[in-house]
């Protein structure tokens, strides 16, 4: 998506080989604009996949599934995150494991709000070790209903997440995909990632 | 709000005469339709306001901030909590305690997006106890900005929180006023709250 793709150039921070920072207009600043590009194009991606559900996490997914929520006309459900899930039949919960934090949280999302039956569509801001998505996966599984794929604004094609999730056969659509941080400077991968 | 109110009676629970449950439509899963409805009337009211900037804390006033960005033609900045505020001196902190939970958190927003001129409208999902609202608005003070006021989309009449805000002279629109949760019933206030 060649407007996201200006806009990380413009406004992101290459801090490390593996860092950038976007929060200028992604994950603490929000630029509605471009977030509703950024929905909607996500949205357009899975326009035949007959979702009925859109699954995120918070916080930084909530703008784009909003966006992509209400052009595919489907409610979006997002997990919650916190240190221990209070004790309750009704929860779906997994495990995240964050790297760059190096903790891990439970996630949950009520039973009310995703069934079998629901085709799910997953939208999250960053894909990188593809943790946060592997746990919504569990969720969705828990929950009996079927993942339909997973739309990501910006994946970080040099760690392993994005491989991890294509190679269990989920279709992953990513808006721009990060082939290196390497001397300052970020480089797109262009088109769709194979792996030998 | 006549729509939000509606959808309250329609898909709110009533737990007891102090809590609301909304997760339905507003901080679990999200209807993206009435949401957008809400950001735009908030918008709406604030429209002559001058306003340069939306403050919000995560995670569910997010949602509602985006469509009232969009509308207004400003970005977002969602404070996020966090137990303890990495030491930096480009953050802005203050603290914010929950009655709920009975924890105490540090909320921060980066130096980065909050600055001297912004006029900043704050948008939060409830207002009970106001506290989030106070440690938004003490970040607004460090930062040097104005604030010109605060939207929020269900405010509990009956808890303290909004006379407080009000009586520091700051313009409060709620979409909705809960009068009183009592019998299992939501009971709305009509009109503008008045204090003796």
């Amino acid at each position: 998506m060649k407007l996201l793709k200006d806009k990380i150039v413009e406004e992101g921070k290459v801090l490390s080989k593996d860092v950038l920072k976007v929060d200028a207009f992604l994950n603490h600043q929000i630029d509605p604009v471009i977030i509703k590009a950024i929905g909607e194009e996500i949205a357009d991606r899975f326009a035949e996949a007959g979702i009925t559900k859109i699954l995120t996490i918070e916080s930084s997914g909530i703008a784009p599934s909003m966006f992509a929520g209400l052009e595919l006309g489907v409610s979006v459900v997002f997990a919650r995150k916190s240190k221990s899930v209070t004790l309750s039949g009704n929860l779906l919960t997994s495990k995240v494991h964050s790297f760059t934090k190096n903790v891990t949280s439970d996630i949950s999302v009520s039973k009310d709000f995703l069934q079998e039956g629901d085709v799910v569509l997953i939208i999250d801001d960053f894909l990188a070790n593809g943790q946060a998505v592997l746990g919504l996966l569990e969720i969705i599984d828990q929950a009996g209903a079927t993942t339909a794929g997973v739309g990501i604004v910006i994946e970080k094609g040099f760690q392993p997440g994005g491989k991890l999730i294509r190679e269990k056969g989920i279709r992953v659509e990513s808006l721009a995909i990060i082939k290196s941080l390497e001397n300052g400077t970020v480089e797109f991968l262009e088109g769709t990632p194979t792996y030998e």
